[in-house]
């Protein structure tokens, strides 16, 4: 029946298994390797990337990719021989627009900025990380330019992560959520500041940080016979296939939030690549459908379930368990209201709800400008640094706290920061059709109940794998465009009511 | 000059990309892979093995050696170049003779196998072993015809991990060892038994017994901005290039003999990684001669350095600082009399030097049996401890502390036994030249010196990396034969004098 396709799934689960071992390779380098490694390391990723893209873009891939769409050509479009056969091509024309050549230096280029960026970061010194960078942009211009775009490079850009969207549409996107959020920032830092004085003064055990976070993990239903958890500097999700999931935290011993929101949000992602379907193991239908979708399921466990009221009425007994004399006279309310604490700061991942996506808007501006050649590489520090003045009134201290924080760039991605506000708005579309189909959902996080959340997503999201962009998905299960509403409207809410606006 | 040896040596740079790849998935599933991690993994090795040995045995490749063998043809035996040239020609001869699905069955197996002999040897379970053990020698006996061998199918086997041996070879230098081990051991059994009970009613606090292995390794030259140490169930070193080498221990509360004597050996190991030269990198001319001469180094550096009283004299009292309470009443010469106790026992890897040889036997002359069909896989337990009681005069309780002992056969590797008792006569030969070469060599050890060992090592044996065999390199650097005297000797008398025989 669809003997032509089987041929093509069995060419491509090569170029998947690729595609792991270099992941497990990415993985050890940000988790285990000595500094020294990085020379090796960096051969080892080059050869399984250049090996993947000559054997994913290679004449006979296109023969078998031909044969395949010509099989599937009557199958309805939502079938999973049709989305295969769909997926594919897209990114076999991708892929088969980057010379090999390019493929190489890019690999090799990433895994020595990787480590000098590590360094720079360490020692505050953007100098070290600058000519790494330098090289990863010119790569990048270059990579837009083979792939092209009709409005903007940055399209092409963009295109790689987030499938089906422009850089004009993003901008539209931002601009409702700017003008949605500018108000509402300036409406709470009229109020008074809340007090979190209790989360920032004490010292928080770093092993007990830990314990705290591997138990909300597998109650939020993160399978440790397919996972683990390991700290790392910048945390992040990996897999090497739908068994071996592993998400990453960071613990600092003065701040128990960067961890416990940290390992919900890898956790999200994770039960985002572990709900995805055996059946498309090993094929280009694996795992999450765009990197917004992805961090829309990322966003609502650690923003939609985790910083809210029910939540912390089954949790909040538990952490102050934990830690009796930190929290012993903090209350469920005043903790409460802590996590949420709205505040203009420097770092990203640490960011509340509400300033958050001012973050991404600093960068998404950056990086146009980067690849357009209006910012030079060089000029990165000052540029960064009158931006968060602009749109958050601080001033980093330095370029640790400052263009050096996000590991992004050291990737060489560029067109990634985006993903992160786009999962932001459909975090709550998909969070409001929730609420609607489950009744009694938050009531379950009382009882620490994530199941129903969970099998809900599974059907809705996880079960669909790759088969569609971001906007196809929205609307196919929850009739809806992308749009900055929802997520203003559940923020105006959540504030009004902390704020007493 | 040597255009077309280069360019033999920028495909096969690929291959060794490729192997080194896989060597991190290997050690990522063993020492950190969550359970169900194993069948994607098993893919990816898969994969990665059959594209190497795509690469390698290609027509391609046979090209570039015939082209290069022509060109180094009137070079001297010992230049890199000719070497390089004959150690390809080698192995592609060998690897030639495997075929693609037969690599691929055996990688297969391999993973699951692992995973399987983990659980049996937890559960105390052979059977839940032994159907993955039958394929695997019903592979490895394949493969033993695929290879080709003249007297026996185990000389095909052998000859992967010892090149230029043959089983009878073995077995007259077994022979030897075991007409001066046997008398030697029945007189040390005749002496009272050595007090070490110090050792094994204690409990070591484990996070020490971890800092005071890492402080021998750093001492004895291991290099942590190039390697590191992880724990596992079965202790290994692993190498990804030259400067990615890492080593693995396990730690015994109630014997602390495990982690210190398994960390110098596995150091001992990583030393000789550590030290193959630049030069070779990425070439099949890097790490080390054969497992005889690997075991060599990692033995040396355990027995004749890491069991010697010149060495305790330094780290005797930096031991008892770690451990007051359990070893403050013991003297330094009643502790090295300890961890040189002499008794036959159970586990191979926990033998002292006397007995240790014995546990080879046994294995050397089941795995001959298993290759030629004169034991049956699900005869091995009963046989393994008939052996057991035959050689060592004790009988395994179950099989945990039995067949299921060692990960070897997990990992399908026939042959490979015999190469530690050849490393183990090869350190007796190799120390002896050692002493003569370098005056006061055992009073730096009395102050925690080993740069001078390590150098002379550097010189004789590990900046040779694979360009000799074990007799090649003995006879060119030592000039001698391989041979069972030099052991027998330093165990005569270091145990005439530890026993007043």
């Amino acid at each position: 029946m669809t003997e032509k396709l089987e041929a093509l799934k069995n060419r491509l689960a090569r170029v998947i298994d690729l595609q792991h071992a270099a992941a497990v390779l990415s993985w050890d380098q940000e988790v285990n390797m000595p500094d020294n490694g990085v020379g090796p390391r960096s051969d080892q990723l080059a050869t399984l990337a250049s090996m993947a893209h000559e054997i994913f873009t290679s004449g006979e891939t296109a023969g078998l990719l031909e044969a395949a769409e010509a099989e599937v050509a009557g199958m309805d479009y939502d079938s999973d021989e049709a989305s295969l056969a769909r997926v594919t091509r897209r990114m076999f024309d991708q892929q088969t627009k980057l010379p090999a050549d390019l493929v190489l230096r890019e690999s090799k280029a990433t895994s020595h900025a990787f480590v000098a960026w590590r360094k720079a970061r360490e020692t505050n010194d953007y100098p070290v990380f600058e000519p790494h960078l330098a090289e990863l942009v010119d790569i990048q211009v270059e990579k837009a330019e083979c792939l092209g775009y009709r409005e903007h490079p940055y399209d092409a850009l963009l295109d790689l992560f987030e499938t089906g969207i422009t850089t004009a549409q993003v901008q539209t996107l931002f601009d409702d959520l700017k003008a949605g959020l500018v108000p509402l920032v300036r409406e709470i830092a009229e109020r008074p500041e809340t007090d979190s004085s209790f989360l920032e003064d004490n010292a928080f055990d770093q092993q007990k940080q830990w314990d705290f976070t591997l138990l909300l993990l597998r109650d939020i239903g993160y399978d440790f016979t397919r996972g683990r958890q390991d700290r790392a500097p910048h945390p992040f999700t990996i897999e090497f296939g739908n068994s071996d999931v592993r998400v990453t935290t960071r613990i600092h011993e003065a701040n128990p939030r960067s961890a416990i929101f940290g390992s919900v949000h890898e956790g999200g992602h994770a039960l985002y690549e572990l709900g995805s379907p055996d059946k498309f193991e090993r094929t280009l239908l694996a795992g999450g459908a765009t990197l917004g979708v992805h961090e829309s399921q990322s966003r609502l466990w650690e923003n939609q379930v985790a910083r809210s009221v029910p939540f912390w009425r089954y949790y909040y007994p538990i952490l102050r368990a934990f830690f009796p004399e930190q929290l012993g006279s903090v209350s469920m309310s005043q903790f409460h209201r802590a996590i949420n604490k709205v505040k203009p700061s420097l770092i990203r991942v640490e960011a509340d709800e509400v300033t958050y996506n001012l973050h991404i808007f600093v960068r998404f501006e950056l990086e146009q400008a980067l690849i357009t050649g209006g910012l030079r590489v060089t000029d990165i520090p000052d540029a960064w640094n009158s931006k968060y003045e602009e749109y958050l009134g601080v001033t980093p201290p330095n370029d640790a706290l400052g263009c050096l924080q996000d590991i992004h760039w050291s990737h060489g991605t560029i067109g990634y920061f985006p993903t992160y506000s786009l999962g932001n708005l459909m975090s709550a579309q998909i969070y409001a059709q929730a609420k609607q189909d489950l009744p009694g959902l938050e009531d379950g996080f009382s009882r620490g109940d994530f199941a129903p959340l969970l099998s809900w997503l599974r059907e809705r999201i996880h079960g669909h794998g790759r088969k569609f962009t971001a906007r196809e998905l929205m609307k196919r299960e929850f009739k809806v465009e992308l749009g900055a509403q929802p997520l203003l409207k559940y923020l105006r809410e959540k504030y009004t009511e902390l704020y007493e606006l």
